[in-house]
């Protein structure tokens, strides 16, 4: 029988040391052990992409983006070649590559390429020796074999799609947390790690704010079919796997969204204001249609860049955060939750609503306040309803 | 007119700060603004192989020989990047190339590879842009795409052979002094810079102790008719060229050989442990053939191995130095020179001669000494001589 194949991803601060590469080579051994295929992608250890960068900043402060991109590619040859000679000591053939020995072909975006193609021949062949086979993250070559990096988060997507073009079992990504919240622990103290959770909601969580997977991958792991598993360097737990087409919960969980900003804008030129923003790549994250309370929801960043155009069509802006409750049944929940929020004086600047979502649009420092409120309705009092019930039936 | 071709290297000390980097630039363009084709190899900066070293070792006391490679061939992906930069930010159009990308092959010796071939297209491709070429030191990749490190003196073995694949019309070797000089100046004071020394005084010098050059790059140049230029990155000034088949000074230069050893072996012996050397690895400076005085030369450190192998053939061993006159006449000046040193109490252990040296093994405590008188009498004396006679024939 075939053994299973997986790929698993190991970030900067997991590969930060020696002693943590050594935990992290361990890892690795165990899953070998346990029957798999291994195939594993770093990222540059901790620190390093930031020392490289601050070295490019002293020769130019905008540094040529080709060789930019040769300079930050060392950071992951570094960890990729310590982690394969930690496996070798510990026993276990490895074999680091780096993303044009592992021939990844991105586009030629330089700092912020694309993924075009991975021929899998080469590690394809390693694992048919039985090696274990560590590919530098972050980095590929163009058609004419300049190197190129994949831009922010490109560690995960180098591990999604490579497992992906192996046709791979399962992704795990390994973090600082182990696991996927219901939110996020450090605002809502009985936030729960969840087992398993769908696709379509992990999607929208990333979407409005979880940081644990970027986007992109989501949406390409869900489009391939391809479970992902999000868990900790550091602590040994199942975590929390990432599949399926449709969840059965109601409500899966409550992200939140900082340093947001709400434009108010005349209702007049709100559909003009939308097309220059796609044109400017802004993302709009809510648009609020109103003959007088009219707007848009976007990052705060982007504002100093909208203000210079629209300078004499915008109102006037304000500071806000997102916080969206995911699941099946949010929007359903949205006069229910309104009130809850409302009698509990969190003001609620505007309530949008989607198949899976429904998004309030908060003062920043009333968010943690409404995040606590709709987890313990929804999600704490829920389970322990549930709890409840199946004590009822059980006694 | 075909624009002339050089290949400069600059090793790490040079390329050790951004400061240094971009003093290294400033170099480059003017020799492209001369009228040159310009093709630079570098050294990691320095400092960051034994920084990558010391992660190596803390991994395993013998790290996997194939990732050391790509783990120390980073080093040079780095300086290469920020020179790059440098000379983009100046105005001038620069791409760097890895081994791997500049098509450099060797054999799969890690860690102390052998160039096999270069295939010269794409830096060719990007003379013809009128681009500054910056290609990695030390690196190459093997017939299976591996990275391949070429071991001591790796920077300029590249560019030696680098120059010569392209037909370069000069390589120069950019270090830390201004040129060849007669002797070590900070043992002899009056050791003067040459302007020139013809390739064997320079083979001889080489293989004697002159550190400046590394032997094999001297006897590469040599066979490939490759003139050989030795400047400073930091003062400005022509430097020494090496260049011509046969020199027309009787004496060229003193060579010093520290941290050898003497091994007394019991003439019967001499043939056996000569070959049991070659065996071994150890190479042999010196051979003494003599009823009961017997031994050979080797370096200080080959000592404990051929100790383990001969313990009981071998008398004893005494630290010597060995002390070279490099030119045509050299060998000429053996009573002489023998008398000279004996009149100021220098001990000789031995006296050899070959077709352009002149070498006395003599003890560590007095082969400073020895330098001075004979590169007085023979170097500086002679040049006050021709001087005389000049302005005899002048006046």
């Amino acid at each position: 029988m075939k053994k299973p194949l997986i790929v698993q991803k190991f970030g900067g601060t997991s590969v930060g040391s020696i002693e943590r590469i050594e935990n992290v080579a361990e890892q690795i051994i165990k899953a070998k052990n346990d029957g798999n295929q291994v195939v594993v992608v770093v990222s540059a250890m901790s620190g390093e992409t930031n020392r490289l960068m601050d070295l490019a900043k002293q020769v130019d402060d905008v540094p040529c983006a080709r060789e930019l991109d040769v300079l930050l590619s060392s950071g992951e040859q570094v960890s990729m070649a310590l982690l394969a000679m930690m496996l070798s000591k510990l026993g276990h053939p490895a074999r680091s590559l780096t993303g044009g020995q592992a021939h990844i072909i991105t586009d030629g975006q330089h700092n912020d390429a694309t993924i075009k193609h991975i021929d899998t021949k080469v590690i394809k062949d390693l694992l048919a020796q039985e090696q274990i086979v560590i590919v530098a993250g972050f980095q590929g070559i163009n058609d004419n074999g300049d190197i190129t990096t994949l831009g922010r988060g490109g560690s995960d997507t180098s591990a999604v799609v490579l497992a992906g073009a192996l046709a791979a079992d399962e992704c795990q990504i390994f973090t600082d947390v182990d696991g996927v919240y219901t939110s996020d622990p450090r605002v809502v103290p009985s936030a729960q790690k969840m087992e398993v959770i769908d696709f379509p909601s992990m999607t929208e969580m990333a979407r409005k704010g979880a940081k644990v997977l970027h986007l992109p991958c989501v949406e390409f792991a869900w489009s391939n079919n391809l479970p992902l598993r999000v868990l900790s360097s550091f602590t040994p737990s199942q975590g929390t796997l990432v599949t399926g087409d449709i969840g059965d919960k109601p409500v899966v969980g409550i992200a939140i969204q900082r340093e947001m900003s709400l434009i108010h804008i005349d209702n007049t030129y709100l559909s003009s204001v939308q097309k220059q923003c796609q044109m400017l790549g802004i993302a709009i994250w809510n648009v609020i249609e109103h003959p007088e309370r009219a707007g848009i929801v976007i990052k705060r960043d982007a504002n100093a860049k909208l203000s210079l155009v629209f300078g004499d069509k915008i109102r006037n802006s304000e500071e806000v955060s997102l916080l969206t409750t995911v699941g099946l049944q949010a929007k359903g929940l949205k006069d229910h939750a309104h009130e809850l929020l409302c009698q509990q004086d969190v003001s609620v600047s505007h309530i949008s609503t989607t198949d899976r979502t429904l998004v309030f649009v908060v003062l920043p420092n009333c968010v943690d306040k409404a995040a606590n409120i709709l987890h313990d309705a929804y999600i704490t009092e829920s389970e322990a309803f549930d709890c409840q019930q199946k004590h009822a039936f059980l006694d």
